[in-house]
């Protein structure tokens, strides 16, 4: 079994008390608590942001327009924000490597270690841009965060080589469709953290903490650690793992019901349920059960 | 949902017949038939030779010591082997660029494509060294393979990057377990063939079918192609990603079993069980067969 010692973080588009609680029911270690979505006063999730830092690795987050978030206010605004969220001593804290206010809050951040970040959603620079990213990222960071758009399957290559190459920690990987790979290869190759969706995307290709367990677990990848806790995630991650399968079998199994409708071919085939149901072995209960439930969606697809 | 075009293949040692006939149970739609493992006389495997030739895509593979094989003839041997197989009308032959009879393999190979491959199991060359490989194998293959050991992640970039570096279809990956990640993105970055096991692994770091159809599923990849064949795959995929993780969950419950032994501590946890079946929502029922097989499994363990 291999361990990478990788953060795996839900990111939460935090806009009333009730999606804090919610994140801290989902089996995730880290959050990172997206506040450029605040839409009730600050005072209103004040108390769950302190549970929250209490409970899990958090990360807070106020992600300027510019790359990709949602601050409607100046950078006075958010940097005052910033102030208060370090008050609550975070584990860590993310700012724009070339926002006017990173100066500042590296300044005032204390024991939170500082994420110095660079995004660009529309494209991934050729190798000598990002590596000026990375260098300047790590020049006020401790550690950098450089996340790119890959619009075909090799630009994730050149972005996923900037880990290792400066000398602070680096989360380097690349959104959308075409750098889903650069998601699990990333930790692979030592990014510290890595970002889940717990429902909501908030970036293209984003996974969900379920498929990213799924993918990490059948590339041999097991929860860092040892002992009970280090099993019990792993438990958490396969069985996240299997929901997500389980769904995925719901999905195409009413993809399948409305083509065979479609088509006029009868909706239940029973050579091929015997062929699942042997193919299932030791798990055949298990599958009757699964089969009986895609039957019922491909009956009303 | 993404699409590549990659061929899933099962690598299956044949030492003898009964190898083939349950090779071609296997839900995968291309088998690398392995005949340097062959112990049986050829004469004995041909007719199941021809069948695979008549329901699979088939890679006939006689791999050479150097390289990883099993042949234990000589060259000459190794050629009229070759000859015979290609009377069979395989879609794929593979011969290693380095190897004597690739000239006289690539002259009489008829219709079937020949993949000219490069294994080094014990490290990855520099980037410039690679690309004297491909060049090399692209001179007289109609496809690329190299594939080299990483001993560390980093490896797997260089490898993965001869992919579109030559003119000709590049399969380019890294064995063992540090490389496990490439398996993934050579698929992504546009390998024409990914290597599988059906059970028995032929090199280092090498998935099982499932859970390589695991972590396809999980980053959002499915079977190429439309209509009713390609979700019929998907389910197949789906089902195998399935078994992989309920052997999975048995695994990490069979060591928590043994370590609440070891530490005198309670093998059934209610409050951990009650949070697994909340936390399954509408798969409660399913679960409920998972804990049940998982608490015998602690139990005896």
């Amino acid at each position: 079994m291999l361990q990478y010692g990788v953060l795996i973080c839900g990111v939460v588009p935090v806009r009333k008390p009730r999606d804090i609680e919610k994140a801290l029911e989902a089996p995730v270690t880290c959050l990172e608590l997206r506040l450029d979505y605040l839409e009730a006063d600050l005072a209103e999730v004040r108390p769950l942001l302190e549970h929250a830092v209490a409970r899990r690795v958090v990360i807070f987050t106020v992600r300027r327009r510019e790359e990709g978030g949602q601050w409607r206010g100046d950078e006075e605004g958010r940097e005052a924000l910033y102030r208060k969220l370090l008050e609550l001593n975070p584990h860590y804290i993310d700012v724009e490597a070339e926002s006017p206010i990173i100066g500042e809050v590296a300044k005032i951040k204390g024991k939170a270690q500082l994420i110095a970040s660079r995004h660009d959603f529309e494209k991934t620079p050729p190798l000598d841009v990002l590596s000026q990213w990375a260098k300047k990222a790590a020049a006020v960071g401790d550690l950098v965060k450089i996340v790119t758009y890959a619009k075909e399957p090799g630009d994730g290559l050149r972005v996923l080589s900037l880990i290792g190459a400066v000398e602070k920690p680096t989360v380097a990987f690349a959104m959308g469709p075409a750098g889903a790979y650069t998601r699990v290869a990333a930790a692979a190759l030592g990014s510290p953290i890595m970002y889940v969706s717990l429902g909501e995307a908030t970036a293209p290709g984003q996974l969900t903490a379920d498929a990213y367990y799924a993918a990490l677990l059948a590339l041999g990848i097991t929860p860092s650690g040892g002992g009970l806790p280090a099993l019990r995630e792993a438990l958490d991650w396969v069985d996240g793992g299997l929901m997500y399968l389980l769904k995925k079998r719901l999905e195409v199994c009413r993809d399948m019901g409305r083509l065979k409708k479609d088509a006029g071919l009868p909706i239940y085939d029973d050579v091929r349920e015997a062929q699942v149901l042997r193919r299932a072995g030791d798990f055949k209960q298990i599958f009757e059960l699964v089969v009986q439930m895609c039957k019922a969606v491909q009956l009303v697809a």
